[in-house]
């Protein structure tokens, strides 16, 4: 009998939302050919990252792998599927297949890494597939919140398995294919494996509400305004971007798109068919010169990324227009839990100047990408499989998941990043546990998220820091006395000296009393400098700074 | 004709929601008696405050003005209203005065800070008054989520002040006094100059809701859990932790209370009679030999403090307590925005233990203690006021409210800040700007936000740290090559050799090559090491690090 079995392998996505990596695998345990699909980033924050560029997924692993992996498979284009792709491309060197217009949004990636375009193959939606060892891959067309997302199709000698990737049900999204329940009836029909499952609303108990509701909100928003009126929402929900360019056409307003990332969504958009109508735009020098109430600008930062367009224009000026007292700003979004405090100081920042605020407002003007709880329920009834695996999700939505399918019946099975499970045993089980994690890209490097680096940079911010200064002759005599610099500490504490004073003070004292054998003994003594300085500090201002201990031993 | 004014200046809580400290006055310009009116706190974050331990208001201008200080009014045991209230007794010395409740809590705090527990005097409700220099100051009881909340009826010789405090419109609060809008009728029936209004919730359109309406729906969650239940909220939500604590006894619960906030809260409602009665409590000792479903946890931490109970739940063990598959969370609270990530991390923490989490689930397990647009109306009604000052609330929440007061044919004034506004002008006017901001309290000292030290620590965080040595003998001639210690870096950067030694190889370089002038010249020696440093290490690794220098010069 042939021990040939499916495995599937999340490295990224199954316990937290964001940077997916979803690893396949066909073949004897330990020899499997593999498929990737989608290789996303997460981002960094003050709490957990300070300092970091990018989060990617550790795919150590898959790198062992490398001659075993077949293709890289991507579902949609967005960062947490594939921003991760060209960062990765010279470790795994597998070709990536894509649709038409996620391949346009990877091979640009690809080009500002310096890698070739044509890493990247373009793919027809199903029921067109692709060859990959012993897998056929098609790209089932579903609907999301940006243009051309698809459910995979993965067919195996043991059997079908679905993976949905990120999807909603659209029977009206705007932009793209609608949801088509026949389709995946017609997928589902001669038995799937395992279905993996999207699982981010699985918490929102009420059926989801179609793109297309939000249009009639916005067109009347938008007519009603009276100043200039700006709106941002994710560039890459080209949906709603077009909705929002609609109603300022039809409002009597040229359209002005700012920042990189909607421009770049909108010109791959065009190139590759998506859109075949957008209003004219004009540039931010023309819209300048335009009656105020004649111009309606669409830009990046709904989750108030710093350096984005809203703000940018919250800060005052941006490419020269600035919004004034009477304009009207909009997010056309959702607020990714996290962001919030980010919102928050733009819309502060709008109401200093005058400018009125629109949020969301519970779904008016904003409806998810993702399936609510019945909808996923829609998706496990037409699709019918042994067993469902949830996926893109935390533990507690992946968890939830699995409790519903449990209670209707179907086989729920919890794997989280670095579960290796054996899809084809009898109870699907966990073969093996993989190290996973994260890997940092700091500036122009990478370093592990266990490295200690960046530990460090928090500990720093903490606690602050003192570079302790000790020079000692030959004969292990000190030349002077210590010397001190801090950052990041109160200059003066309990006892109303500098604190430095008070560090040098002690550290004086103690290299003035310390035997020979200390001052000789490099570990011991540098351990002591240390110990003495955040003794003294903490006395002094109540905190424990981190130290670096330089000892001159002239020779 | 006199000239004495009445004026208003907040030094916290308007243009953000936390730390109040609200100034009012009466005399000749310069020269008015002041009373203050709360005195609070605010929080720290890892974004803006790392290493912080708590935030106060910047007092500098009372300080000066501490002799016109007559008394200190504190509406209720909020921390954003009472916290600072011993940190800064020794700077102001005035006498505080509030209601019983809120006078034990304060109490409590000056005994910790080793100041006399009598600074804080027992007020008896409106309509009995406190003199304070030409005020007259009645506490009117208030509907809010704690107890014993209080409007100031403030009368000066020119007029009658109402300042609401926190307040929501509740008919039915569970514990304390409900809304009596008779009284808020009468008190407005003469003329009331101004008020003063709680501006939180102006966002909410939908009339709030009765702290009685989430009992019921408590009581039949805890009735229908099976294993042990644990319940989080406010500690000082007292109404919220007696219907909790109820719900777990008709349950047939023992209740344990854990965290000290929770102790403390309930130790001090029991003593001032705000609470006739309570559930017998069993130590955590004790509740951990009981069966599970005979045990209801009551614990701190809802909005995932890392320290408080709830996150030492999920963690593991708290006080030999352990929560296991099937118990119940509930979080009986809302997220205040920016804790996100911590409630999170507790939900999923929980959830991989295989502890069901329930949340506030859109109202039904929390109900705000703000009023909601409608019921801030019903205040501006009863009352009457010439003019309303929005306050509590960020900036875009006094401009959303200064709207509807407009809207409504009533003067609506936004006054943030540092805005001294004189309230008995013709139309009040902001009469001076003074400098208002943030006291940071940092291990045992305080340091004022703008004083750099949270900023070095902040570049520290996102930028490493980099230790440059050097020694010169007495004819400037380098002893030995620069030597370098870094934290929070890279240790290898893309020449792929040791960060350390190519920083060390460059600044070697130019050691070598610097004319005697340069390195006679102190500070300029100094410029060029951190340079090279921080160019370097650009080069390297991407990033510019923050750069101590130390050279020694052998005399």
């Amino acid at each position: 009998m042939s021990n040939e079995r499916v495995i599937y392998l999340p490295l990224g996505g199954a316990g937290e939302i964001g940077m997916n990596a979803y690893v396949y695998g066909y073949g004897k345990p330990g020899k499997e050919k593999l498929i990737l699909v989608d290789l996303g980033v997460t981002f960094p924050d003050m709490d957990g990252s300070p300092g970091v560029d990018l989060i990617l997924p550790d795919i150590s692993w898959l790198e062992k792998r490398k001659n075993d992996l077949e293709a890289i498979f991507v579902t949609h284009a967005h960062e947490d599927h594939v921003g991760a792709i060209a960062h990765y491309y010279a470790q795994l060197g597998a070709p990536v297949y894509a649709r038409a217009f996620t391949a346009n949004i990877a091979r640009r990636k690809m080009g500002e890494h310096g890698h070739p375009e044509k890493a990247v193959t373009v793919v027809q939606p199903w029921p067109e597939t692709v060859k990959a060892g012993p897998f056929s891959v098609g790209f089932a067309p579903i609907s999301h919140s940006i243009p051309e997302s698809s459910a995979l199709v993965i067919d195996t000698p043991k059997g079908r398995l679905l993976h949905t990737g990120d999807f909603k049900i659209d029977t009206n999204p705007g932009v793209g294919e609608p949801f088509d329940h026949a389709m995946f009836e017609e997928i589902g029909k001669d038995g799937v494996l395992a279905l993996m499952c999207d699982s981010t609303n699985v918490f929102s108990q009420h059926e989801g509400r179609s793109e297309s509701t939000v249009s009639p909100e916005i067109e009347k928003l938008v007519a009603g305004a009276k100043g200039m009126v700006a709106a941002t929402t994710f560039a890459s929900n080209v949906a709603r971007v077009l909705t929002l360019a609609e109603a300022g056409e039809r409002a009597g307003r040229s359209i002005c798109l700012m920042g990189r990332a909607m421009r770049r969504m909108i010109e791959a958009s065009i190139e590759t068919g998506v859109l075949t109508h957008f209003p004219t735009t004009v540039s931010p020098e023309d819209a300048k010169n335009l009656p105020r109430e004649n111009v309606m600008l669409i830009v990046t930062g709904s989750q108030g990324e710093r350096r984005a367009a809203s703000a940018q224009l919250a800060n005052g000026k941006y490419q020269g227009i600035k919004l004034v007292e009477g304009d009207l700003f909009l997010f056309s979004s959702k607020t990714i839990p996290g962001n919030e405090r980010g919102v928050i100081r733009i819309m502060n920042q709008f109401s200093e100047i005058g400018v009125d605020v629109v949020d969301d407002d519970g779904g008016r003007y904003h409806v998810s990408g993702h399936a609510n709880r019945p909808d996923i329920e829609v998706m496990h009834d037409l699709v019918k499989p042994q067993m469902v695996v949830p996926m893109h999700g935390e533990h507690r939505h992946l968890r939830e998941h699995v409790k519903i399918c449990n209670a209707k019946g179907i086989r729920g099975v919890l794997a989280v990043n670095g579960m290796l499970m054996n899809l084809t045993a009898k109870t699907p089980t966990v073969d093996e546990y993989v190290e996973t994690g994260r890997t940092y890209l700091d500036g122009s490097v990478r370093v592990g998220a266990l490295d200690g680096v960046v530990r460090d940079r928090i500990r720093m911010a903490l606690n602050g820091h003192v570079t302790v200064n000790v020079i000692l002759d030959e004969d292990n005599e000190s030349l002077g006395d210590p010397w001190c610099e801090i950052k990041g500490l109160a200059e003066t504490g309990t006892s109303n000296a500098p604190l430095i004073d008070v560090l040098e003070e002690d550290l004086a004292q103690f290299i003035n009393r310390a035997g020979k054998k200390v001052l000789a003994d490099e570990d011991k003594l540098d351990d002591e400098l240390r110990r003495i300085t955040r003794q003294s500090a903490m006395t002094e201002v109540g905190k424990k700074p981190e130290v670096t201990v330089i000892v001159s031993r002239l020779t």
